[in-house]
């Protein structure tokens, strides 16, 4: 950490014009093309901003005839939307909003305008755990905010026209946000696109037009090594299945715990699962803290109990959690 | 760095809604506003994506009228001008374009529009090694790019109706960009401000709005903990003009080298010499830089020698320098 290979100096304290940093870059652009089987006619950057700030610049670059599709699976897909319908007519084309998200609509073809600029969907839906499993039948470009599932399962890249990260989940430190993006999209900004958010500033100088955020682009190509060396997005694969397989399989074949969600659509990256009653949810949450598992309760809006299995959690770590879960209900079942 | 205060993580592994968070983005606030003196009616605001995001991000929350002053004293602010000349009239009223930017403009208050929506200024010219020993004299609100000076001396936040400033030169990490501004400032942003553009946002949500840059944030916290012992900005100040003047005497002393910056107009950050000959001027650096003296280069398009002493370098870091220097010129003279 205090002495990148000799140079005396940490990566955090390196000049991004140094040789140094050129090569951490260009290894993590690398390896992630590499881990994500990038085709060459898409450009990969490192941004800032987070997914937020990407809910403004797809719209501002990719504006062509003023029309994109939005699919509402969850609250990140709805404000990517809201902030969509400030620059062109966002139109929600399809939503679970329904049946408060809990599953993914199916629509066909004939739900989506194959002439719109492009389709908007979140792919993994953290709050509500859901998730797509196969894509949304459309011509238009897909444009996927993957935030939240990012390297955890094998997409096809070269069925999608841009492709969006905040780095926290699956990637690294907070603060950096990966854009996977078709050449062919980059370059016919709004006017009013600030320079820093139109792709082709970043495209054109290797995500260096400005200082970008160096120790998480290190921390990046560090964890693209390791998942490299753990064999890859489809071993991440297997491992998050079996992870999710676990712990869905513990809350279906009890009758102490449910999931709301339909097993097509289920997460494989945030377990929702819920007792019968939210004192019982609140107890759960309390015991496994102190047990040392942390940060299980769900989101506010939603309640009951989340486990997010990000490709950092172990399979040792689920199965302590199904552990606690066969304990708890044990001593708390009618 | 791996387990904070007994969490059991890092800073970099947590949620930004944690406990734990929140009291570390708040001690980052509570510090830099005790530091710096910032008067309560101007919010301090930890944000992504550089000084250069700014540069549109200035101009788009603070048009009014449609007008701005900018002074131009070397290439950032000229590339803040050319963004801000995006989205309303920039007009240059002021720079030193016509000597290189070797010095800063003295113009007097006829100079300057009093009702343009703001001046824009950069307190310190990295690539040129000038700084603003005075502030503009002008009634529109100040906004200062205080990126590679933020810290280093004491400046009035009341004259100013925003600072920002990148982090990487004197607070922390690369992907830190701190925005103080002042509260009135706030809330009329241009219609096509990107919602986390619009300060606004960051501002009703003391910067949690989305992910801040979590581990940037503190490491900057630590930094201002750091600057705190060291006796606050005031002694900062005075450490830094000791280590400038250490390295100024020596240049101004000797036939040798040359400063092509008048006295008044010298940057205490980043200083600037020359010796006789580009030729001579590379064997310094190269010769420097075995010594362990590293990135001593100027600017490309500038060359000679730039001796950058943020607050991190010490005053024996100068010394080592300058003792290097007279030996240099001793073997190298005529």
């Amino acid at each position: 950490m205090l002495d990148y290979e000799g140079s005396g100096m940490s990566v955090m304290e390196m000049t991004h014009r140094s040789k140094t940093f050129l090569e951490i870059i260009r290894e993590a652009e690398r390896l992630l093309r590499e881990l994500m089987n990038v085709p060459l006619n898409y450009k990969i950057l490192f941004l800032q901003g987070g997914a937020t700030l990407q809910f403004s610049a797809v719209p501002m670059n990719l504006y062509r005839k003023g029309k994109a599709d939005y699919i509402i699976t969850g609250q990140w897909a709805k404000k990517a939307a809201d902030e969509g319908a400030r620059y062109l007519e966002a139109r929600c084309v399809s939503t679970s909003k329904d049946k408060n998200f809990t599953y993914i609509p199916a629509d066909g073809p004939e739900a989506f305008d194959g002439d719109a600029d492009y389709c908007h969907f979140t792919t993994n839906n953290t709050v509500y755990g859901t998730r797509f499993a196969s894509l949304p039948e459309t011509r238009a470009p897909l444009v996927a905010d993957m935030s939240s599932c990012i390297l955890s399962e094998v997409y096809d890249v070269s069925k999608f026209g841009l492709i969006y990260a905040g780095a926290q989940k699956n990637i690294g430190p907070a603060g950096l946000t990966v854009v996977i993006v078709r050449e062919d999209l980059i370059g016919n900004a709004l006017p009013s696109t600030p320079l820093i958010l139109d792709y082709k500033t970043h495209a054109d100088d290797e995500s260096l037009h400005n200082t970008p955020p160096t120790y998480a682009v290190y921390i990046a190509m560090l964890m693209f090594r390791w998942l490299k060396e753990q064999g890859g997005v489809a071993a991440m694969q297997r491992q998050n299945e079996a992870k999710a397989k676990l712990l869905y399989d513990c809350i279906d074949g009890s009758s102490f715990y449910e999931s709301h969600i339909a097993p097509r659509d289920r997460s494989l990256m945030n377990i929702l699962f819920f007792t019968r009653s939210e004192e019982l949810d609140k107890k759960f949450v309390k015991e496994a803290t102190a047990e040392g598992l942390v940060s299980l309760g769900g989101y506010r809006t939603v309640g009951g109990m989340r486990a997010s299995v990000y490709n950092a959690m172990p399979y040792e770590g689920v199965e302590k959690l199904v552990g606690f879960m066969k304990d708890f209900e044990a001593k708390n079942s009618r």
